[in-house]
């Protein structure tokens, strides 16, 4: 047998994976990693929230005390200590054994889909959503139904009209608290309304709950889960309270889904990094969060503040609407009639200032005209500076536009 | 509305998740937990090769001079430097572009299945095989088709005629060194022949290797994907070299495949944790491996030397039989005619000594008599008082059956 008689391998891909993209957000991540670009494009804590001498003490601890086992295979469900601390740490009665540590919250959402969606399935989201939530129900190749959402989240008779039929939705995947990407928050008045609905109905809800805790006058409203904890899944992270790099969430399951998710999670990755869930378990004791998480919403709101300003300031005269998040690292911002944002970033870049198109974070057809802007990895000073840049490409854009 | 008139929530599984089963692993080790069980159950590695002092250095120092960029979000693809060191320590030209950080090599396994995987495609595994394996393409619903295999490994006849056909297989899965669960190695004949076979079918080779290091008396010969890096993907763990509770992995692929893992690994859980793969390259600079490693390897041969003499000591006069793995962590045995070992375990386990049956692995029926022994989790004195009990055990059984 000669080389040239073999055949190329045929690599035949699955049917998902031409559905599979690239993110968006984390393309463009890239291109503001260049030096000198402010970014209101990632959704990055800012760094100086993150506890770094207690992780150096943690590791020291965990290491020198339980090496061994920390280092070791270790069970699917996650450390029993950690998993102790969640179900105490939420505001209604969950039981340890319902608590599934993941890596990052994102793997909850991955989980998720696995163990609920069939091809075609018809799932419920936000409009606009979350678009890691997206990215992870993607493979498994649902139709992805919007539902007509305001500032205070879903439309509940949309959403009832939508949810059932011929082929009943699979869930609701819903983010209540300081929405990514409108840093929005559904009203108690709103929480009350669905909660009835979807449980008259039967819907499940998959409730994401990533920046609950970065509440800054007063904390939101009770959690879905926690007014119907059988018909829902909670999704929460240390990533926003803690950090980001150690992948740790969780997931607090009802019992008619807690071993499927199990399962699902044994293979994917067998379980989550124990070496972390004990760094975080022991950072955790004693009380930590409730010292360190208020540090954490005085400096985001600060950010908020500054931007609110800045916005106040350099947009005037300007067609540009933009909300106030009560909480969380998003803020939503809306362009001008007739602008859209992807046309506009390249020019902000020129600027020296990056966000993130809203288009990328609709089911369906995205509103050209939104923009989400994190306010909490640029400095104050970085926030003004910023936003004169962003204001200064709007209005270049505004004047470039033909006479209609 | 009354709370009886509301309907319980309709929590509608996906039809894979009917296909997802506890491991018989998992549920096997947590019996094995009980004091006192000398376990030859479980794949862990002996904690004394976890070089817990060096992992200690490691984290005080990235926690020290890299703290906020080791805890933030990072690039999908892994850290930079530790993609070099994998490709630089691989037996082929391998470059850093190639090389995907994954959350062990479990997650490895399951972004293979999202991206190649399609509802019922035909996809071939040795026999017996990988249980993970197994576990992570199962929930893409494949139509798993085992490929005859001996002491060498598979059977290249058998692979080329399953592999071809109106619905060609989408790849074989094959672990070529130390297999798990057989210990067994693919002869240098056997590795050539299946690699022109494959190239000359275009058939793509999944090819794991988490054991490939650990060789006792010399290193097996050189991967399949050396030979045809184009058609072949290829996964690797520091779980067995360095810890498993990190959770660290990686990928080798082909261009034609790299962005579609990217995507797949993104959706999955955004990227691997950014602590630990800093504190992996950093105990690895300076050649730590060729140091570490060879005292994983004489330990493990140690080990397998006492799990031989043990059995053939204990065994004589029963009609067991087993092999003599070249490196790795199994043993393959056989027990008596007639005896099957899941019917032998509880009877072990009252014995103080615990296994995996053999049955586990297979993707069609299994074979009952065969049993995995791991002997690297036990001490050598350990191995010889477990060993003793499974020959206690066996003997009872073979005296309880019924005369023919």
């Amino acid at each position: 047998m000669k080389l040239n008689d073999l055949q190329p391998t045929q690599w035949t891909l699955a049917r998902r994976a031409e559905r599979m993209n690239p993110s968006v957000i984390r393309e463009i991540l890239k291109v503001t990693e260049r030096p000198g670009i402010i970014s209101f494009a990632g959704g990055l804590p800012s760094p100086k929230t993150f506890p770094v001498s207690e992780f150096r003490a943690a590791c020291e601890k965990v290491l020198r005390d339980d090496g061994p086992a920390a280092l070791q295979y270790a069970a699917s469900e996650g450390y029993a200590p950690l998993r102790e601390m969640v179900a105490a740490m939420l505001p209604w009665k969950v039981d340890a054994s319902q608590v599934l540590i993941t890596t990052g919250s994102q793997q909850g959402l991955d989980l998720v889909a696995k163990v609920l969606i069939d091809a075609d399935s018809r799932i419920l989201v936000e409009t606009p959503t979350y678009l890691g939530a997206l990215q992870a129900f993607t493979p498994m190749e649902p139709q992805v139904v919007s539902v007509a959402s305001d500032a205070e989240g879903v439309d509940v008779e949309d959403l009832a009209a939508k949810a059932v039929g011929a082929s009943p939705a699979r869930f609701l995947y819903v983010l209540p608290n300081f929405q990514n990407p409108t840093g929005r928050t559904m009203s108690e008045a709103r929480r009350a309304s669905l909660s009835a609905r979807s449980m008259e109905i039967g819907l499940p809800l998959i409730e994401d709950n990533p920046y609950g805790d970065l509440w800054f006058d007063a904390p939101p409203p009770l959690p879905l889960t926690a007014r119907n904890p059988e018909g829902c899944v909670y999704l929460g992270s240390f990533s926003k309270v803690l950090a980001p790099g150690l992948r740790l969430g969780f997931i607090v399951a009802p019992k008619a889904l807690y071993p499927k998710l199990l399962q699902a999670k044994q293979a994917a990755d067998l379980h989550s990094p124990g070496f972390n869930q004990r760094m975080v378990a022991e950072v955790m004791k004693d009380g930590f969060l409730d010292r360190h998480v208020p540090t954490i919403r005085a400096l985001y709101k600060s950010q908020r503040d500054a931007m609110l300003a800045a916005l106040q300031r350099e947009m005037q005269g300007l067609d540009v609407q933009w909300n106030t998040p009560d909480g969380g690292m998003f803020l939503w911002a809306k362009l001008p009639q007739g602008m859209d944002a992807v046309a506009l970033l390249p020019k902000a870049v020129d600027r020296g200032v990056a966000f993130v198109p809203g288009a990328a974070f609709y089911a369906g057809e995205g509103d050209p005209r939104t923009v989400r802007l994190s306010f909490v990895t640029a400095t104050c000073e970085q926030i003004d500076q910023g936003i004169a840049a962003l204001a200064a490409a709007i209005r270049e854009a505004s004047t470039v536009q033909p006479a209609r």
